[in-house]
């Protein structure tokens, strides 16, 4: 019998089976469709607590294990879910107090799913046991490959939860945090508004009160929500090791979802796994531009800096009480293999059949309700045979970036509870900038503010609100050592605790880096502000720090407001580095231009390829490029020479095609 | 002394009154000023509980007897309701818990009115209790000619009531339905997010949770909310009909209102009533639209298929904390004689007079808040003029229909609940087909699902998205007979309990009389879709399903999108009729299109009138046609031959003109 | 020593400090740069009750003792803040029945401020404990000038607070207004929808209904609110007059704002204070316009008839979550010059130093935060030295008006519960009157209903919806006397009860002196109505009342709808004075032209000066002329002759010219 890693490396697709949901005559029929189509494994038994456990401690494995056993006759693999997103109705019943509480006071009611509070022990109780029982009943199964915990943790908790549980666990997590209630109300600054606590117990959550919470206070409370969550999947985690050491553990993760800092939470995971729906969650059409779905897959990528599995793949119509878009002929190919062009090494598709009953009746799966294989099955199983062959030379391989941004949920978390301007959003100005590398089809990491920043030609720090003495000092290396940084309006505003920097101007101790400092400021409201720039006339938005540059080169000036004539954008070189200092928010057409200069300085420049998304990978037998056209219309794509490819390649609506050629035959020196 | 069927009979106009807001001086000058503009009857007491029971078990009617016989004295009937839509603050102070609970778990305060859980016992027994004692007081009065239940039952209950007392009530509606909980997990498909039941107790009401309550469960909540509502009534009505049995028992129902299901609401009662405001709820002018006004009588006229009186009908400028148009001039007389000509036999408006304090402050009545009257007051005593002959003539007979649309609660609640695409509501798409019918001056009855097709020559069944297999066989029959069908997107999706349908392809067995069947479907956001029929380009708005005809005949092809080139609407010859699939939500002009298409093929095409809306009514000794100008301006409208008239006739902004001939006289052979 | 009068009028500029959000050591340059810029005097403590009181009965005024102390070495006085917007923790602990509850029946968490019931006694025990010992400690601080009670009273509380003390404290008011419960069943017209009461007990306080409360009850749940705070103001100044009954007292009021009625609540004041935010709450840019600003000025000299400190002046930049608009160079002169100009005697500006945490740490002060003088504090030091010799001269002169608005609060607080129509605001009718004087450059004062009202050449009584016998004959005997008084629609609808006048046609009585009246009404939805008036055609807009004119003579006809032809808007001679009653909602064009023909037939017409507002100010030694260009662009603005200056001058964008000239030069025999 293969190893378990062995049989993992060799897994490249999977589907979501929900096999409770059909009668078990049917089951063989599933297998031999999914086996026909190229399945490897499924994903199965995280909704499914009841069934396992329908009254307490009476545990009833049979199915699954008949379930397990029947794919595994038919080579599929299986990956269990722990069942702890959706206690059963009889838990609810026995602990009503694990329901949980929003901000105005509120308790849910029983009847959707994470209809749970994660800090309370009476729950947590109970999720052992499952987890426990589970864990040991299939420790020795050999078709089980490995473990999720929970199902998209930190879904659905959004104004959750507040109870008293909660309000314990807060105090508890401030107490080790703060150590005194003095340093507390130091650090916190309660002494506006006559806020002071005697005592820990004191402290409420946000629950609404007449004005609003202290900022410090609400950061915090960001922080012990994003922790509880990580306590609890690592308290399944470690369950689960004891039992079962050799399975693996992940966990599907929500792209960008900022309930919980996916960097800390990845820390105990094997490797990570992203769910990801391109049409979004059928809001609107055609669904997340396909820039944003690639910064997904790059970000789960760099939550371990590894190559990471799809747990969810869109393969059908999303829908709740209403119905997204239908796919495009193309796309379910186009998306698998953009998932795999930025790093997954695994799709698993979600779902197998559409849901007959249920919130997500209208979710749809692979198969529709009849169950009859149709247009889905088969692009779904062409897309394996194409992409099979790629993934087995690319596998475990990661990309490399030249470029990094720096990501920080603190600075996601600040800016979301006091955004400075109604038009600034953390993650669309990261975005912003992501969107001028991916044009240019440059790789780009995420990074972690305590990562390896020196590995970047260049990277770019938005939003850097909240500061450290530490970081200050890593960036000023990263710059001095050679790098090309990024730094815009509001750096170095707040220190750690959402507390206002009183000692030097703005952007504080990093001025020496920008050779600036911010004179003033200025929050834009009904009017932008005009830029003017080397040979372009160009608009800010949202902000205007208004510097006084020493050291630093102007790039771009206001041309507008009372502060006319004074600088926008500067430009330093600070020892082997150089830093841009961007006092505004840029439009896009104005970011195009400034970080097409940038790039050109950088020696990075490659040109734009429009609507199409170009991707390197280098494999151990060759070499791929990834040509994605994510538009409904047909377009020509210009290629770099040395693929065996005309210079310019037709290609139809949401086509993709993967050029190939053997490793060392590289003329230009690419690398990423 | 006339017996009570006769007396209601000759009963033509009455008013809303409510002399306990006025001293009792007055009265008689009311009653002269009633008598004198030709009132009949009058509705009182339904909101005068603490006036006729101050405290528990004190009554004190003597108020009400002197109304009753000074009103009687002048020739007024009176119409009583029972007080049970405002219960006092004395039951509320003894009883909080009667009070109603919102999705939020919110208990209601005491202060407007329908502050009740219609399930409670307590609450029940208060109400028996006053409707006992009603009914044994009046039950011998001369004057009394019957009752309305309660006001308007299920108004202002839309988020109410989630008590403990309801949820109770649910779980024994849901035992009687189901009998067993695991037939309830099966039908609900419980297994779907782990949300099995193990005894009918633990189910909730739909509270709010983090996410989604399952759909089964919502539905089957409207179906018990609506049953509710009608047990409520039935309770009060079965009190009545054993202390006063000759009396008449109605309620004042409200056109297209959905929380109650007024085809069982009905089935109680004498005779239906209606409440009608064409100006709306005072939140746009010129109101609702006059087709839709149409609409309301001629479905109150089919829940009991007989002619109804109407028991409110607006008077003057409606208002609460806004106050609506005033009605203009002719639109008093043009509104009565609407009504008249789609089936009422007697009109109430309402008020009297407008009442000084209150939350309805500002809803005015025909007399003004000073109590003289003035324009409404003579427009109104003309109106009466001019309709009571005609009135007289046609009492009691009831229009004939050839077209129908099949009306369902139970998919208008489904819709509303998952509309599958944001732009789709099953009133609108309702009222789309009954306008094209109102256009051409077609007669329309509204049909419940079980009753009768066969006596129309043209049936629409629009979103008939829950299936049952009784339905399937009425409808083949139906076209089988002859009959000419119309289907729409999303037929057949469902079962009765809002579970997918899982063993054929859409529209299920229905694919056999349509003659297609749904390959795929696609939900439409930002873009519409184009429709290539012959001679004309249209456009589907929100839903496109894409057909795959067998023996149907397609009549519009997808212009655009993937399915471009594939059928949108078929039409196909079964047996002796004919079925119509309209795949997608035409916008108005190509739904103007295609049923002039539909109807001329029927051989039911009349031209169209603009603004002017034509009924024909056949009475005992003459035939009438109702021409009736809804618009400001004057216009010019075309009236076919044989009615003593030019056949182009001149009509006022808001004019009626009502022409006469003898029966028999009719040499065009129309019938409606 | 000098007397405390004497300290107080010589006070002219001040600062809001706060030491204890700054180490200690930083308070000695604080002072010292005060002193510098010109401050004399600083408001403190009034968010500090835990710094003061840390446990219950102990008492901490050392640390204020030493920073009141350290300002008065450097010549600043200190006005105290009783710190009873922001109860501490441990109170809250002790008593959580003091958190005020909303009208959904939530109770608010702690967390922000204003989390306090006025009516609960246990709380107001703390607050009497907390006052007495402030007023005891301080009574002989000769550097203490006086007290303001509370911050902002009203303020956070909207929708606060509903609690059992409220009710109970609510009913205990009710039954002091009505004696007996016949008595308000009878004025509150209950016997509608039978809410009848039965014990004052009985009576909620306004929770949300299922429907809507009675309109009588909510007005006096408004007065009840507005009388609570006056009275937990007054329970303050009660203690602190017996204690130390020299020292001053005020409370810092907001413009506009209107939960409570400032004229009530300012009788016990010594003088009144006001808090400006000319940049508004950082929704908008440019902010409040400035005729809106003039207008908070206006009304708050006029709710004691007197000269005004400004406790709060804006800055610097407004901000919360977001930051708003930075004051452009030149704006804080303005913004000063204008309130002096309006009738303040003093300006404190908010903040000193702008704070480094909670939630005000973006509302920026005059220092930035680190500390730094720049912009802001030259700006303002500046403008100390420019106003201060001209306050000097006309420091407690009050501005004489000819023109009045009649200003109530209870008929704002009608027509927001019942706006009539969705577009009449009670504030911005107002504004638009007061708006046309202000383009004018005409004083205007705010006059309360109760007031005398014979000073004012002109009156208008915008929206006097309620009316009263007495305001009735106080109005006729103000034109009988040789007044001009514009009334509008809805005059004289409601009795103060809020209940419809049913004895006449609207206006009621004023028929006489209006020389007309209402016939109908109409409410304006889609469409404007068409005024026709000599050589103008305008609109109205929201309303209109079709006028039946007996004396009065039409200014302006309807030229459309169905009541074209009839009278808009009359004039009327009454004995010695005119009566114009304007029966729609002029647009703002059509409200220019129409004010113009009123103040030419009173001769009191001026020029208008577009952005430019000018000022006359009459002082001790000289007349003043205040030339403020409110605009971003330059301008030139015409000034009346007699001020030694072009007759043309020009202003900067933002800037104030302040011309002088000695008193009694004025050949144009201008007053006001």
């Amino acid at each position: 019998m293969k190893k378990l890693d062995e049989i993992i490396e060799n897994i490249k697709f999977g589907v979501d089976y929900y096999p409770e949901h059909w009668p078990e005559e049917r089951w063989e029929t599933d297998a031999e469709l999914m086996e026909k189509m190229g399945i490897q494994m499924v994903r199965m038994a995280e909704f499914s607590w009841h069934k396992m456990e329908p009254r307490c401690g009476e545990f009833h494995f049979e199915w699954l294990d008949r379930a397990v056993n029947l794919l595994g006759r038919h080579g599929i693999y299986t990956m269990l879910g722990t069942p702890t997103a959706a206690p059963p109705a009889w838990i609810v019943e026995k602990n009503p107090e694990i329901l949980p509480v929003d901000s105005n006071g509120q308790r849910k009611s029983f009847g959707g799913r994470h209809h749970d509070c994660q800090s309370n022990k009476v729950y947590r109780e109970h999720v052992k046991r499952i987890v426990a029982a589970m864990a040991e009943h299939f420790k020795n199964n050999p078709y089980i490959i490995g473990w999720q915990i929970d199902n998209e943790l930190g879904n659905s908790h959004d104004d959750l939860c507040m109870c008293e549980s909660c309000k314990n666990a807060f105090s508890r997590w401030l107490e080790n945090k703060y150590h005194t209630i003095d340093e507390l109300n130091h650090q916190w600054g309660t002494s506006f508004w006559s806020q002071e606590y005697d005592d820990f117990s004191q402290i409420p959550v946000p629950r609404k009160t007449p004005t609003v919470h202290n900022p410090s206070m609400l950061l915090d409370w960001k922080r012990f929500c994003s922790d509880l969550v990580i306590d609890f999947q690592n308290m399944q985690i470690s369950i689960i090791r004891k039992i079962s050491p050799n399975q693996k553990i992940t966990h599907n993760l929500m792209g960008f979802y900022d309930k919980t800092n996916y960097f800390k939470m990845a820390e105990t995971l094997d490797f990570a796994a992203n769910d990801q729906y391109p049409t979004g969650y059928y809001f609107k059409a055609p669904g997340q531009p396909p820039y944003e779905v690639a910064a997904c897959m790059d970000f789960i990528r760099c939550v371990k800096q590894k190559n990471f599995w799809m747990m969810e793949m869109q393969s059908g119509p999303t829908g709740g009480s209403v119905i997204g878009a239908n796919p495009r002929p193309g796309q379910n190919l186009l998306w698998t293999a953009q998932s795999v062009a930025h790093g997954a090494d695994e799709i698993t598709y979600f779902r197998w059949r559409t849901c007959l009953f249920g919130a997500e009746q209208f979710w749809h799966g692979i198969l529709p309700h009849n169950g009859v294989p149709g247009r889905r099955y088969s692009e779904i199983q062409e897309t394996i045979q194409i992409l099979t062959p790629v993934m087995d030379d690319i596998h475990g391989i990661v990309q490399k970036a030249q470029a990094g941004i720096l990501f920080s949920y603190e600075n996601e978390w600040a800016i979301r509870l006091q955004p400075q301007n109604p038009g600034l959003k953390y993650d669309e100005v990261v975005f912003k900038y992501y969107k001028e590398f991916y044009k240019h089809n440059i790789t780009v990491d995420f990074v972690a503010s305590g990562a390896d920043l020196g590995k970047y030609r260049i990277l770019v720090a938005p939003l850097l609100y909240l500061m450290t003495p530490e970081l200050e000092k890593r960036l000023e290396k990263y710059v001095k050592d050679g790098g090309i940084l990024i730094l815009t309006m509001r750096t170095g505003v707040m220190n750690n605790n959402n507390v206002c920097m009183s000692e030097n101007p703005l952007p504080g101790k990093l001025a020496a880096i920008v050779g600036a400092k911010v004179e003033e400021y200025d929050s834009l409201y009904e009017k932008n502000v005009i830029l003017n720039m080397k040979d372009w006339k160009g608009i800010g938005e949202h902000w205007c720090d208004i510097l006084s540059p020493a050291s630093a080169v102007p790039i771009a000036i206001y041309g507008s407001e009372y502060y006319k004539g004074k600088a926008a954008i500067v430009k330093n070189k600070y020892k082997n580095g150089w830093v841009y200092y961007i006092g505004t928010d840029p439009e896009e057409k104005t970011m195009e231009y400034l970080m097409e200069k940038i790039l050109t300085d950088a020696g990075m420049f490659r040109e734009k390829t429009g609507n199409v998304e170009i991707v390197f990978r280098k494999g151990r037998k060759k070499e791929y490029l990834f040509v994605m056209n994510h538009a409904e219309e047909d377009c020509v794509a210009e290629v770099p020479g040395g693929w065996n490819a005309e210079e310019r390649i037709q290609l139809k609506g949401y086509e993709v095609k993967i050029l190939e050629r053997n490793c060392g035959n590289d003329k230009s020196g690419r690398q990423s």
